[in-house]
């Protein structure tokens, strides 16, 4: 199978949970995007006509507009009811790394305000230990982004401004940072000194905020809540 | 004497701190002006012919270039020797709420940046608790504002959106939240609270930053460093 096709997988199996009324989070990403795309095809079945959607950055906003989705905003609805997105990088906590796709505070700020954040990945994303897989991803002002990136190295990060000297800018206009630190020991206590560096608007460490997780393998897929045992499909 | 008055002479003392060959970080509101003409005059004496200045807002940064002082970047020069700037309240371990002009972003990068902070305050600006004098203003990304107020309201805090229906824009075109939370208990805890909101990109609570006090009152002013006792100047 395709990485696309677990993608897919993944992404419908989510989609299940999805019922009429709900106010739904978008997440940002190449597997957020066949939910979308799932969402809007049991919509033209009739099934949700009552859903409205807040989407996680301008291009998903575009994405679910052109699939003739209802977009509204937290302002008019600051509680969403479920929200699925992807991730780079799932602990056995189920703590994530995410913000590949440079979307990480609105897909935080939307995490936080879900009643139940539904992560999607294929199996390759399961991980002993945050940090192993992926660099975590931190937003910068451009303004101190020099200031902090001597920070996140003193802190034992090896440090890319993503774009390099064309540097990527997301729907803030502030810098991404790609931070390896190799495996982290404590993501929770990473997480509030990065919280504490004055000049990062968001990191990708989500800590506590994965209400459940759906993995798609060669084998199927496998929907967990938060406290399941996960060894089975960090091991495989 | 007049408010402004005070305030002058407070920045006068704090520019006697400034030598040759510093990299200067410039505060924004209005005693900090005080210290940016401050500079620009002794400039023009020719004492400071090798200083380099990096400002708080775009307010700030037409001001002293207006006056010809020599602007650069915390890109060009991630380290700043000494910084001057205002404060709204100031408590007796020399905490601050900062904000009220709006810039406290900019400004907490840059005190963090600072190797001398230096805080210039009229008597009146001093405080026995933090949040007794002042609403504490949060900078918030406009995508999550609603949900932050909220969370803010949750943690015992009166919320004011700063400009009402017509929102005020930070330099970074983020919304400012007046949170009205009282005599704040510990400053240290709630700044933790509030770095870990993820819609939250600044709050005016400065922990630990400030190095330098001065204080300007009608029996002249008065210099404290960090650890000193400011009983004196609170009771007054």
């Amino acid at each position: 199978m395709t990485s696309d096709e677990l993608k897919r997988q993944a992404a419908w199996r989510a989609v299940g949970f999805v019922t009429d009324g709900m106010v739904l989070g978008l997440g940002h990403g190449s597997t957020s995007a066949f939910a979308v795309e799932r969402i809007a095809e049991r919509r033209r079945d009739g099934s949700l006509p009552g859903i409205v959607c807040i989407p996680c950055s301008k291009e998903v906003a575009q994405h679910a507009e052109g699939l003739g989705l209802p977009l509204t905003t937290l302002d008019a609805h600051p509680a969403i009811d479920l929200t699925i997105d992807g991730a780079d990088e799932v602990d056995p906590a189920m703590d994530l790394i995410k913000g590949g796709g440079g979307a990480l505070l609105r897909e935080k700020i939307v995490a936080d305000a879900s009643e139940r954040e539904i992560i999607i990945v294929d199996a390759s994303k399961m991980s002993a230990r945050l940090g192993t897989r992926f660099a975590l991803p931190v937003e910068v002002v451009p303004f101190g982004w020099r200031v902090e990136a001597e920070a996140l190295e003193s802190l034992g990060a090896h440090v890319l401004r993503r774009g390099g000297d064309d540097p990527f800018l997301t729907d803030q206009r502030n810098y991404v940072l790609d931070c390896d630190f190799g495996p982290i020991e404590s993501p929770a206590e990473l997480a509030t000194r990065l919280d504490a560096r004055p000049g990062v608007v968001a990191h990708g460490l989500f800590v506590s905020l994965a209400t459940d997780l759906v993995v798609a393998s060669e084998t199927g897929t496998q929907h967990f809540v938060r406290g399941s045992d996960l060894s089975e499909v960090i091991r495989r």
